[in-house]
């Protein structure tokens, strides 16, 4: 009798892995995990692997399709993945249609994790676990450098957060195309080659950016690239509370409100930087338009102050007023264009 | 009357920027600073800005040309610099030869920064100029990538470091050759295409690579890479000081010795790993062999004992006993292979 093809026995490690991981770390019994599967490859595998694992840990295993509705025949997709998950042996399988998102990758990835979460309490599993794999860590990484907003853009995707897991962050993502058809497994190639929508960034990043650093800086590659996310989540990991800390002693009052100027200063620019670009969010500028330049901005009204005027950002300008930093509508001069009428 | 070509311009504003405040954080007047020429483009372009401007602000301004031998024609090559320098009237231009060094990459640079750091010394110098670009800094950080060791690798060089400064860090390396073409300048080109030796990566990295990166995600890349460096800089201000603190609190007594693992496990991994690489290389590891997942097998020793053997590293072994770290011989059962005898 011969064992299991090498990209099987290697996907059902790291699921077991995981899988003893989160029974170590549960108060009771974990009784059912769930794979999030868009019947692509790499979550594909993850279900065969889950399926094969789970039972014999004494944990069951059950399935969420998530239908964003974004394509024509996403319907049909979301169905022929379920009947997958079924086929595998899992049980329960869920399809979940999401409402109507905007059609870029940030809101139905947000739109996505939201519908799992939901999933997880509705069946009352311990976990869900997500098919993402070493690669996709990678390009992360080269994407958040073409973000250039530091550790934060380059710190990936955790292995865990709340109920989500990824047990496949070590798998490289030809090792779960080879798993599928090892184990005669028909996988659905998303056009969009994403989960959540794809997007032309990530496709280059995919297709042409990282096989390319490959090339260039050798097969290593994609493993120095994710173990790099792991690092700089680290640091972020202590940075974060540190700035949290600070803003609260810069806020004025128990309101929020403006910023003292003199803490900040003080504060080291790691801090300041993280401090001020959580207080311009809360202040209402969007997240996804604030850039490392826009915050930057802000930070040479606290280090470069000359008496200089308000710093534009999307959505609010900032000025410095004896000694404190506050937020104001975007314009408010008479005549000028741009404002709201 | 015209000004000055726009590149010529806008050397001559980074220098310009840069010696102001240079000069603002001095005690005293700056009487002198010196240009680091290689001849090449980029501190020859450096140069000239630096004879322009560094008189219009009341500061004498020399040159020095280091010599590394590596090459059959290095004396040549720096008596053409030095005549470079000269012709655009930088006073005093000092060729120094530094004595024969491996032609690996980081011992030309260390050799190189230590003759220019003398070279200022000798001369009351307040300052070197070096002439690393935007491009230098971006190649840096793909660079670092390919280590995959975090923050510390990523964070390219800094603007000033002792009498070190490079003021050309937001400028593209493009611009310095337009600004010697403007000026009639003839750079030599250095086959190796780099002042410190070069090496096969960072020529892949500069000549295939970053094109490919800015190919993919578009022109603004090298400054978002340049701006990555610098965030990741401030980060690792905080929290190295961070690491140096656990450190000294793991230690066992005032002799450095072995480390307290109850102490390393308290703290989060960011600090924790960090701690351990400087303990590492002050019990003889060699910093340029010691890799992140050297690092990660001596934390596993700390996070996820369960009584396994000691961590091999280059140059030594780390074991623990009783709840605490230390280093031993790389081995020292007998009969083995490896040993010194």
């Amino acid at each position: 009798m011969t064992g299991p093809a090498p990209a099987v026995a290697a996907v059902r490690h790291a699921v077991r892995v995981d899988l003893e991981a989160l029974m170590a770390g549960s108060d009771g019994p974990v009784e059912l995990v769930l794979v999030a599967c868009s019947g692509g490859p790499d979550s594909l595998a993850l279900a065969a692997a889950v399926a094969f694992v789970a039972p014999r840990l004494g944990i069951g295993a059950g399935a969420v399709v998530v239908d964003h509705g974004l394509q024509e025949d996403s319907a049909a997709v979301a169905e022929r993945a379920a009947q997958a998950c079924e086929h595998l042996g899992l049980r329960p399988v869920q399809v979940r249609r999401v409402g109507p998102v905007r059609p870029d990758e940030a809101s139905a990835r947000s739109a996505r994790l939201a519908a799992l979460t939901a999933a997880a309490e509705e069946h009352g599993a311990a976990a869900v676990l997500l098919g993402h794999t070493l690669d996709d860590q990678a390009e992360q990484v080269l994407l958040g450098l073409a973000r250039g907003s530091g550790a934060r853009s380059l710190a990936g995707m955790p292995a865990v957060r709340g109920v989500l897991r990824r047990p496949l962050l070590g798998v490289r993502r030809a090792v779960l195309g080879d798993a599928c058809a090892a184990q005669d497994l028909t996988p659905w190639q998303d056009p969009t080659n994403h989960p959540d929508g794809g997007g032309a960034r990530r496709a280059t990043v995919r297709h042409v950016l990282l096989p390319a650093v490959e090339e260039a800086l050798g097969p290593g590659m994609a493993t120095a690239l994710a173990r790099t996310a792991d690092l700089l989540r680290a640091d972020a990991e202590v940075l974060e509370p540190m700035a949290a800390d600070l803003l609260a002693r810069a806020r004025s009052g128990p309101d929020g409100g403006d910023l003292d100027v003199e803490v900040l200063a003080a504060a080291p620019a790691a801090l300041r930087t993280r401090a001020l670009r959580t207080a311009l969010i809360g202040w209402g500028a969007p997240a996804g338009a604030l850039s490392a330049a826009h915050v930057a901005a802000v930070d040479a009204l606290v280090t470069r102050w000359t008496g200089q005027g308000p710093a534009f950002l999307p959505g609010l300008r900032v000025g410095r007023r004896y000694g404190r930093l506050s937020p104001h509508a975007p314009t408010t001069e008479p005549g000028s264009t741009g404002g709201r009428s």
